[in-house]
């Protein structure tokens, strides 16, 4: 082992010069973002913390109505996975909750059940609809951009997290697009083929105009 | 010139002798197909006709009620275009015509309106809708996996020609998923918040069961 | 339907706090751009205008001697297009028009004939050429990087939009690379065998120097 | 409502005959696979089952001396995620347990602790080291190829899921690609300056040769 | 180290049961290849050889005119570089020797000089050349796409290495494009302006027809 | 040839008004990175100069111990490759040069041996080690993120190329990831199996703390 200590008196020698590390790409909130996703911080000032995120721990608010909440830990929530093709998101359904209907526009998504049971499914372009019964453990995927939800399939609380593949996926709720927007009604019921009564019941629920 | 004559006497020895050709992989739909599209037919059995669609030069049919027609030529149906990256389909709209609602989870789109007047729109993430009244010649483009529409906003035929940002970026009718599949009308009203009656009654109409 | 009013009371808790919207990046031409594209505008800022594009909706002039016009609406015109993978252009082509041999270094080409006859072609790596006479409606493909042209085959004017799979496809005329520049004489002599008395000809015309 | 009974009568004319859905490409492990994954499953076989995995429903077997386990679920052993972009695989520690530095060739990571204290870490290609102790419900990244490890920091049981940005992020474990290889111990040697007899001291309890 | 013994007793049990080697997809060129390349051998049957190519040890053969050659190691010559974004080309230039403009359509490359001195140069969209005189040891990249070109610029051999950003770049050579194909030549005077004199002179030598 | 003089008289009309080239973009430091590499430098401030580099022509300094050293051309070096998804670095081995095993997180890379004899291999994922000996001319291909390494196999100096399928491919150096950072002793034992002596004692040679 002593000619190591030799060995190694110039090894420094080898190292690059390169000023940036290029490994990650910490997202700068300061800066525009661009298709690719936020501008790096500096190497120099990114710690430990960049990469971890705490938003998840706490169960999200499910005492509304829906009995349901998504907590996301996208790349606008999460600097450390700016730029690196993934994300995270926390689902939680107390007895009776439901994620409606969505779509995430630009990544596929894997869930995996953490407690309780989940019934979820997605409907496929040529419409057959895929319907499943999660358990603990169970791990299901759904093809980007595809239609899907997920409803609590037992009578206690569920937990799941959800992982995509992008780090900013979207998310497009079905409702909110068509009843919580200032979607002209006749627009909705022209291409939804949806009664303008029901629209209109709708709009007032989730407060869309139009 | 005369020197040139020499020149080249033995420049074919430059040519490389790679077997395929690799600029572009015609579809061979013969074999299964992979998640970058379908396998290459042989370079010496691809002619220029691979390369030509021509199943957009006559208008689709439109003497149905919604008056309007899709004629895609995604790889599916154009060989020519597999694992290039871009795809076309023809919009026909006669008077009164209606695009439904739809996505294409995989590609972002770009339409050029070609006759007549077209109302055309789409809601993004943050439940903002965007619309537009196009006329001959404009251009609108619908970022990737976002609901979209299009309506003929004149009284006589509208044409439209979109490209896709995939060779096969897929088509998800927002009605066809929900009606005319075999998704169980409590798991629709479930995640809609649409009336059971309102969904069974357009399911009735669209073919739908469950 | 009743129950409903009551289910969203406090269903906006479910909506995301996600400042940005990220489901499209309309180009901010005031920063640098980077190699993904340009920076991403305000969402608050963006408007459906950012989405539209009106300058292909005119036919490009033609009163010149090659009779054609290509007008692109490329993400350097058309800011909606930044990020999303595509951009389009139109061809006007009058009597006689040509569109001269070019390339476009990255993106492959879908063409559709929208009046008149053109006739195209590209050829391939292993010097195939592949060659058509397209009608209304036609589709034909052009792979990425090939060398390729679009001639009027017919009598009256012809018109084209032309689609790519990049918001940023390129066009290098092989005209211009070489009789429009200052690509030194002896080098084009060189690497083409052309004769430099035509090159220094066609130099003369384009107005290349060198 | 009647008057939709008549619009729909012909409805499905719009129907794509596009003969195969294109939102998914579950694995067919009977042909070779690509570079880009797996060929397609012919869309007519695929069921519900395709996307849902429960090999991670049970703990892995943690009864060993390093008292951890990794179980995948990647494209080989979930054929619903191949070609998606994404995949997942269950960590699971027992008290004292240990997951060794390892990278993944070709994915970035995200991990979510479900039970228990996990203390992880990454280094740099600067050798910065990103060290932090997680908690039920935290959330860590760990950039695409770089040396990481767990280790459970906890007295009892811990329990996390990780995803990955690719449905075949590859697993190098540092300890396994040098000692429980062929690897020849010079060549060990003089490519990590490790003592002979370390190596061969490790490579006897691990099984490799050379 | 003696509980190191016992440590990895169990050890193997944390071992991956993945029957696919994922970290590579070595050819398999009797399978039809598709859009990201062909299959891949079972890894079973992949050897070091796979991985390594001669071909480019002994210089190409340059004693035709243009005293020049270019022997390529793309995935169809070696298998190794499959699907893996890289490959490369061994360019020989004798003493007066000139590699023809051209193109890789799908690929950027960079080029080292390893003996010799070398002019090279690229024209860029708008027209602009970029030219350098390199010598032993410097490095130029030649961005994707562009036409370009290599000439020996010192009065012995020259020898260079270029990569590429693709396992199958392609190489469209502009001269042989022309004049060494059956591209008519009243389309290639329509479509360049160089006199059907100029072009029948040089299909005559290079072979072309048509 | 005189009716071309007429021909191109108002030819310069087709020019298109693109105020930026897309066909490349040279780094511009002064700016934040982001994922997708460095700012473009304006167009018009770009020289051919941009495009070559210097760096690798004179051989790195071997006068140490490892008697070896890597030369890299990087983004960060090297403005031209930025975005290019290209790079390429120089390896110089004097008599008894060892490059430690390493990886590229973010690359494969090609070598090419261009004097000398160079001993160089891999480990897969499965802890199949591939050994080859490269001669003068020789190309090995190391697939991405896997741990690699070169010797110098033969008596005199080595020199190699090594061109990599990303513009930052990164390098992580095995020995300065564990040896030369503030890595803590304990969680390397815990996580690598080595010994605390021997942790402690490479770390003194290399500089580490912890």
């Amino acid at each position: 082992m002593k000619t190591i200590l030799t060995i190694f008196f110039i090894f420094s020698l080898l190292s690059l010069s390169h000023a940036s590390v290029v490994d990650f790409c910490v997202a700068d909130y300061t800066f525009p973002n661009g298709p690719a996703g936020y501008s790096c911080k500096k190497p120099s000032k990114v710690t430990a913390d960049d990469f971890v995120y705490h938003g998840l721990s706490a169960g999200g608010n499910t005492t509304n109505i829906i009995k349901a909440a998504v907590t996301p830990a996208f790349d606008a929530q999460f600097p450390g996975v700016n730029g690196l093709g993934i994300s995270i998101a926390r689902l939680d359904l107390a007895a009776g909750g439901v994620i409606p209907l969505h779509t995430h526009p630009g990544a596929s998504e894997v869930l995996v059940v953490v407690q309780g049971k989940i019934c979820a499914g997605f409907v496929s372009s040529d419409n057959t609809v895929y319907l499943k019964t999660l358990y603990k453990g169970d791990v299901m995927v759904f093809p980007q951009g595809l239609l899907h939800f997920q409803i609590n399939g037992g009578g206690s609380n569920a937990l799941a997290f959800v992982s995509f593949s992008s780090p900013n996926p979207g998310l497009q709720i079905l409702d909110f697009a068509l009843f919580k927007s200032d979607f002209p009604t006749e627009l909705i019921t022209a291409t939804t083929f949806i009664d303008a009564a029901v629209v209109k019941k709708l709009k007032g629920v989730l407060g869309g105009s139009g």
